[in-house]
C-alpha cells in the first residue's frame, strides 16, 4: 500500500485514550492503544501470534494487555508475559510495538522502523496546548470513505471553497487574490492573501464581521508529510494590517486507515471572544456542514471515478491552482521512493 | 467488458432529461445529460478532467456544464471553456462527446466512435409517439441488478410464461402453438401463434376476454441489437383473422449499466378502451409485478448460479425453444467480433 | 476450496426437509433437498442444466423436481424425464446426484465420489434417537460468517473457556486438569479431567449443583472428520466415580457453506429433570449466548485478521493446549492430500 511508514502519524487525541483498550487501523495495520499503570500510552500490533485474535477484545491487567481468547498477556515491549496454560512463555510470542509520543493533546505514533523515530519530525501543533490562550472546537474525529491523498488535494487547493462550499467556508472572492508557495524535504506551505472581498462566513459565525463586509482576509497553510496541517485563516479591515485583525488556527490531521479510507480529525481554536458557546457551536456546526455534505461527497465520487487506479496513469489536467497539491503529491512520492530504496538496500 | 460500442442505446426517456444535469452509467462509462439552451439534449462524458469530479454534480449555465469541485466550463462538444482561475482553458482539458438522437420520446445514444454514428440503425417506435391513437402506461424505468444478456435470454424464449408467470403473462397455452423465426444482420424476430388457448391475463386486465376464454392469440417480437426489443401480443376470437382482434405494444429497451447490472425501461400502448385509466392501472400493477416478483428473483439467482463465468463455457443444455434467444446471442457476438476486428485493424 | 469431499456432511436435520424443495449450499456446492412420495430424501445438484435456475426456486412433482423457469423436471437420479416443449428430453440435462442417509434426526449427504459413499464412516450420534432416555434442547441452527476450521480450533481447545465464557460455558477451573488425546486416521478424541474446580454453570442451570460448589468435571470430545463433533460434560461430588454424577451429551455439526462461512447445527441432551422445561430452556439460552455473543464475535474477528491467509503461512505460535486442535488441522489436512492424490491418478 502507498503509504510512508518511516513517518509520524496521529494515532488518536489524548482524550481518546484510556486505560480500556482502543483499537486503530493506521496505513493498513491493526494497532491497540491503551495506558499502563504509570499513564503512558503503549502502542502494539493488535494480532495476537498465537490463533491471531485482537488483543483489543481483550483486557488492560496492570501494564500489560491479555488476550480474550486463551488469555496470553503482552508487556509494553511486545513480549509474552504469561501463559495461563503453561509456565512456560514462548519466545516466538511476540507483537510489533510502536513507538508513541504524546504532546499537546495527540498522541503521534511512528508506523515504521521504530529504531528510526525521530521525535524532532513531529509538526508543531503547539498552540493546542496553550488551554488559557484559546477557545476550542472540541476535537473532533470523522471516518470518511476517501484515500488521503484526495483530501489533500483538496486542502492544499482552497480555490474549491468558492464551488463547493458557496455558502459555507468559501466564496466568490476566492477565485482572486495571490499565492505564495514554499517547500522543503518534508513539508510544503503556501499563503493566500485575498483583499476586499466578502467576509468569509467563519467570521461572520465568529462575530468579526457582517454577512456582505468587506475585509482583506489570509489563509497561511502548512502541510507535513505525511498527512498533517495547519491552517490559519485571519481577517482583517481593508487596507489595515494583519495585527488588527483576527485570526483562527485549525489542525486537520488525517490518518489513512487503508488505501480507502481514513480517519480525519479536526479542531479550530480563536482568541477571541473565549467565552462565547454559541460561537463555538456555531463554527463546528458550519465545518461538520462543509466538510460532511460538501466536501466528502465529492470525494467520494472522485474516488469511484478512480476506480483504484493510479492518479498519474489518469493523466490529470494540470491548472496553475494545483501547484502546492502538486507539491505535495511529488514530496510524498519522493519519500516514498526513497523510503522503498532503503529497505532494499537494507 | 462485452458490450457493442457502435450502437444505439436508450440514454432516457425524452421526460427524464430536463435542463439539471441527469447522470447515466451507460455500458460502464460514466455520462452526464442536460439539455441546453434550445432544448437539444447534450451527452457528455462525466467525469472531470481536471480531479475527476462527476459534472453531474455541478450545474448547468446556459449552454455548458459547470464541474461542482473547481468551477471548470464544458460546452456541446466536449472543450473546456471556462477557467475561473485562469485566462486560459488548457487545451487537453475535454471530455467525451456522445451522439444524441431524440425521437419517440426516447433519447437515443451513440456509444461508439462519433464518426460512425448512423441514424437509419436507430430501431422504429414510432407508436409511442401516436399520442392520439394509443393509451399509454407510465413509461417506467426499472434498475435490475442482472446481466443484459440473461434478460434477452428471456425475452426470446416466451415459453417460460407458463411456469414463471402462471397467474399473470403467461398460462399453459404457451406450451402449445407454433413458432417462426426470421434474422438479419442485427435483428432477429419471431411469431408466436397459439390457437384456441385460454386468454392471456392482460387481455383479461384490459377488458377484451373473461377468464377462461378461449382464443387465438399471437405474439410478435423484433429484437435489434444491441437490446432493443418490441412486442405485439394481440388475441381474436377463436379461428378469426387478426383483423378481428385486439392487440397491444410493448416496448422493452434494456440498458446495460455494466455486466451485471442493467436499466430496463418499458411501455405499452393499446388502441381500446382509451379512457379506461382502471385498464391502464391494472396493466401496469401486472406487468410490474410479473417483472419484479417473478423475473428479476430467478433472473438474479441465475446471475448468481453463473458466478462471473461464460455462458458457454457452462455448456448449457440447448432445447428447441432456445431458437431466438440462441440466435440473439450469436448475432451479439458476432457484432462485437466485427467490431474488435476494426479496432485492432485501425 | 479445502474441503473434503469423500465424506460425509450434515445437510439437515431430519424435521427441516419436507416434501416442498430445500435449498443448502455445502462446501461451496448448491444443493436442493426434498422428500419423494416415499418420503425418502432426494439430494439433487441445485441449478438446472438449460438455463442455470435454482431448481429450489421450483416445485417437487411426485418423485421429480420441477424448474421454475421452463419446467424441466428431474428425478431422483438427476435425469431430465421431463420437456414440457417436446416429446424428446436432451440426455446431456442432468443434474448431480448425492448419496443421502437419515439416521438419528440428522441427514447425512456425501459430497464426493457416489461410488465411494461408505456408509461405516457416518459418526455415532445414537442418543440423538433415544426419545425416551432423554430431554433435548431444540434443534438449533445458526449461519456463522466463520470458516469451519476456526471453530473445530475453537472446539478443540476447551482452555478458552475460562477467557472467552468466564460467567457461561468456563470458568478459572478450566487453567488446571489434565488431558488425554488419542487419534485415529479420522478421528481425535480429547478427555479432560478437571478435579475440584467450580461447577460449570450448565450444572447450575441444570440444577445439580450450585454456583461455587465444588465438583469433579469432565469433557469428553470426540472429532470425527471432517466436521461433527460430540462433547459429553459430566460433574460428579468431588472424589466421587462418574456413575454417582450427572452428565450430559453434546452434538456440534458442522456444514461448511463455503471458505468463510458455516451453517452450525446443535443439540444437547440430558438424562435427569427431564420433565423441567425450564431447565432446557435455561440451557437453550446459555449455550446461544456464549456461540453468538462470545465465540462468534472472536471467531469473526480473527477471520478477518487471517484475510484469507493459510493458516500455517501465519506463523501461529504453537502451545501445549493447542495438541488437539492441532491434531485436527493435520488429519484434515492429510486426507485431503490423500483425496487429492486420488483424484489425480483416477
Amino acid at each position: 500500500m502507498p503509504f510512508l511508514k518511516n513517518a509520524w502519524y496521529v494515532a488518536a487525541w489524548s482524550e481518546e485514550v484510556e486505560q480500556a483498550p482502543n483499537a486503530q487501523t493506521i496505513i493498513g495495520e491493526h494497532v491497540v492503544l491503551f495506558r499502563d499503570t504509570g499513564g503512558h500510552v503503549i502502542a502494539l500490533g493488535d494480532t495476537c501470534p498465537h490463533r491471531f485474535a485482537p488483543l483489543h477484545m481483550g483486557k488492560v491487567m496492570g501494564d500489560h494487555i491479555q488476550c480474550p481468547y486463551h488469555g496470553l498477556r503482552f508487556d509494553n515491549r511486545g513480549r509474552c508475559v504469561h501463559n495461563p496454560f503453561d509456565k512456560v512463555t514462548p519466545a516466538a510470542a511476540t507483537v510489533p510495538t510502536y513507538p508513541v509520543v504524546e504532546r499537546d493533546r495527540i498522541v503521534w505514533i511512528w508506523m515504521g522502523d521504530p529504531r528510526t523515530a525521530n521525535e524532532s519530525l513531529i509538526p508543531d501543533f503547539g498552540w493546542l496546548g496553550e488551554l488559557d490562550t484559546y477557545a476550542y472546537t472540541a476535537l473532533s474525529k470523522m471516518e470518511q470513505s476517501v484515500d488521503y491523498e484526495l483530501v489533500l488535494d483538496n486542502l492544499m487547493d482552497l480555490s474549491h471553497g468558492q464551488f463547493l462550499h458557496p455558502t459555507t467556508l468559501g466564496n466568490e472572492a476566492f477565485a482572486t487574490g495571490t499565492t505564495e508557495t514554499t517547500s522543503t524535504a518534508r513539508e510544503v506551505r503556501f499563503n493566500r492573501w485575498n483583499p476586499g472581498g466578502n467576509a468569509p462566513k467563519l467570521f461572520v459565525v465568529g462575530g468579526v464581521a457582517r454577512e456582505g463586509d468587506k475585509v482583506d482576509f489570509w489563509n497561511d497553510v502548512r502541510w507535513d508529510a505525511p498527512c498533517s496541517y495547519y491552517l490559519q485563516v485571519g481577517v482583517t479591515p481593508v487596507g489595515q494590517p494583519r495585527e488588527q485583525g483576527k485570526f483562527m488556527h485549525s489542525a486537520h490531521l488525517l490518518t489513512p486507515v487503508d488505501a480507502n479510507r481514513l480517519v480525519y480529525r479536526y479542531v479550530l481554536a480563536r482568541n477571541f471572544a473565549m467565552d462565547n458557546r454559541d460561537i463555538t457551536t456555531g463554527i463546528e456546526d458550519l465545518v461538520r456542514y462543509a466538510f460532511t455534505q460538501e466536501d466528502e461527497p465529492v470525494l467520494k465520487a472522485v474516488q469511484q471515478r478512480m476506480a483504484g487506479r493510479d492518479f498519474w496513469d489518469l493523466r490529470p489536467v494540470i491548472l496553475k491552482t494545483d501547484k502546492a497539491a502538486i507539491l505535495v503529491r511529488r514530496t510524498l512520492q519522493k519519500l516514498m521512493e526513497d523510503e522503498r530504496a532503503t529497505l532494499t538496500r537494507a
